[in-house]
């Protein structure tokens, strides 16, 4: 296959990570599947480091999510090895024993135990992993490890992403500044339940498993959560949090909803929202990055489903990528979406003109700014379903000829 | 728009529908939004005829699909009008009233009241609808009715439709023969409940209106209703079946199982089966037609729920417009269905070989039939996903360049 262009929507600006105390990492080339690319990722935590995760929910999971599921109840890991390439999916007991391999491996080379492990892998569905070449490379990848080497771990863990996403915030505890960086890999196959996606977080905040997993958990909900490129749902979706705790002082907190984490909280959504987005900009094909705001539901969760309805209805999507203000079809997706919503109350803004209000189209509004907005990179869409209070907002993007590009030839 | 080559998915074969006594029809050129094309169907039908009907679920309903909810209960008909070019959805009072006065103008044209009248509208939403040009042209349309227009009627219902759909069967109600006629249309924004199409039945059998509709809905269940373009559901969806009573002889019956109407039965089912196969074969765009049958699921609704998962997915689509045997995008779209799936027995075939069997793909299995059917025009996949013994098949096709083309585009 070759190499894509890189997305338009891609940001102009990459901030540089600075190094997290206690945590080291190394890239190498390991040979799984690409040639002549690094794509094993392997990930050193001090002592004591805690990790949260949120796990795919397609009900056919790839090896290592099972791997990650039964380890994070433990709440500690010493290390983290993820590759590109092959994603170990419906392999059967021979994805298994790659896991318990490849954590050996690691483990060996950390000087911990497998269960301290963490594992992700991306890439191709049914594919026996050639997992001995992980193996091979991580005695190597232990003498390389470092304290600045996000930049290359973010490029390592690439598919068909055209950029590599990566963020990083200060947050404060109790004066106590930390660090939380962060790395994400996706393009394609990425729906809510999760977002399909890989994303490594790792801060130096001394924080105990039970919290960090709440944190998690709600900042995944509006971020990964909550953007789609083409509704489908990968079976290896996998986001870690790690904490070191080798931040300067250790608090004590009265559980993840303490004063005292409002800073870090604010930072971390802030971050995992940053990741999102940058996967949405490296949707496959994507020449649109698409905010859509759903009002007046029945509750918080109707609005998202329809907001994610109408962020996937093709209809929707090859309308945004023809920059057409076709707002019938957003009718339609409402329609379609199974939750509640009052025809005759309904109201869509596109670029923040009204363009359709009580059921039916604006009368004379000024199509000019609507016009230029659709030209834009950046597409704005307002409904109001008028039958509650419950809000949501996603984001996707549009769907066009390049996504039927690099799927319709991306196996061969 | 320029017109859109013909479906390499067309029927080679076109089987010319006979007259059905007490059914005539005209299709005249209003001009609601098309040029130097024949835009509206008017139908008439005999005293006593009964109808039964299935309308979409879509929320956003059209004002055409509220006025056949309204009217159906009363299981009479006396005409129909249907018009192209403007869907009349999404069209507050205006859209109403549009319906109101094109009843009203069919009724004085045809001697009946309007509520006898049925109406169906396709194209595009949230555009007021130009019904005046409708009204005007429904007495010159009542001076051309005729018995033998069906060919004229399956194409002036088109829109994006590459070529005109119909369909005819005859059948045997104790000894009596009835003719049973179809024309539908339908190419975009097709997606269950129901499909996303226009579809009108016109049989000369005596059929009360409530045996009428349980043919009907079961009919449906299996034919329109198992079929996908784009996971798109229509704001209009509409499917009539008028019975003018016509035929030689009236039967008492004892409701819709009475085996007197086996074989009617049978050949309403194959000409609803025929009808929305053409509609999937006239999808946009599509290349190849799709066929998914899963089995082994925990029950008939939990099968058909994963086969459309599967037949929505853009990645499986995708791949199969690039004739790639990509089963891993399968897996996943099971995965995704949320409903139960045993991972380590799941098993899929391609063109009827198995190429993943008991939870990972069968080793050395030979690819050369699977490349080989992949690059023909009718893809067929079998999943077993080894929970149960429930069963479904639905309908679909590849996902390409061509959706794009038409939907980026379809309104400028």
């Amino acid at each position: 296959m070759k190499p894509l262009p890189v997305s338009p929507l891609a940001p102009t600006h990459t901030q540089a990570l600075p190094p997290v105390p206690g945590c080291r990492m190394a890239a190498r080339e390991a040979g799984v599947r690409y040639k002549g690319r690094r794509d094993v990722l392997l990930m050193e935590f001090a002592a004591g480091t805690t990790v949260a995760g949120v796990l795919t929910r397609n009900q056919m999971p790839g090896a290592p999510v099972d791997w990650c599921r039964a380890r994070l109840p433990s709440g500690t890991a010493r290390g983290l090895v993820v590759n590109a390439g092959n994603a170990n999916v419906f392999t059967g007991a021979h994805g298994t024993k790659a896991c318990a391999e490849t954590a050996k491996a690691a483990a060996a080379a950390l000087g911990c135990a497998p269960e301290e492990i963490m594992l992700a892998s991306t890439g191709v569905i049914g594919e026996p992993m050639r997992y001995e070449r992980i193996v091979d490379c991580l005695p190597a990848a232990k003498a390389d490890l470092r304290g600045d080497g996000w930049r290359d771990a973010a490029a390592t863990i690439m598919t068909t992403d055209t950029f590599a996403k990566s963020a990083t915030r200060m947050a404060n505890i109790r004066g106590v500044p930390v660090t939380i960086n962060g790395i994400a890999k996706g393009s394609g196959m990425i729906a809510p339940d999760m977002a399909t996606m890989l994303s490594f977080v790792v801060t130096d905040a001394a924080l105990p498993a039970p919290i960090l997993q709440t944190l998690l958990s709600r900042g995944v909900n509006r971020s990964f959560n909550a953007v789609t490129v083409d509704s489908d749902q990968s079976t290896s979706d996998t986001v870690l949090l790690f904490a070191t705790g080798q931040g300067r002082a250790h608090v004590t907190l009265d559980g993840p909803g303490d004063p005292a984490l409002r800073d870090f909280r604010t930072k971390l959504e802030d971050l995992l929202h940053d990741l999102a987005m940058q996967v949405v900009r490296d949707g496959e094909g994507a020449t649109k990055l698409i905010r859509i705001a759903v009002n007046g539901a029945a509750s918080e969760r109707a609005a998202k489903r329809i907001a994610m309805t109408i962020a996937d209805s093709p209809l929707v999507k090859t309308a945004i990528a023809g920059e057409d203000a076709n707002w019938g079809r957003i009718v339609m997706a409402v329609g379609k979406s199974g939750q509640k919503a009052d025809r005759d109350k309904l109201a869509i803004s596109i670029g923040g003109v009204a363009v359709a209000r009580d059921g039916m189209r604006v009368e004379g509004y000024d199509e000019a700014p609507v016009t230029a907005h659709m030209k834009g990179r950046e597409i704005d869409i307002e409904v109001d379903v008028g039958v509650g209070r419950g809000r949501a907002t996603v984001w996707t993007c549009d769907l066009t000829h390049g996504y039927i590009d690099i799927n319709a030839d991306y196996r061969s």
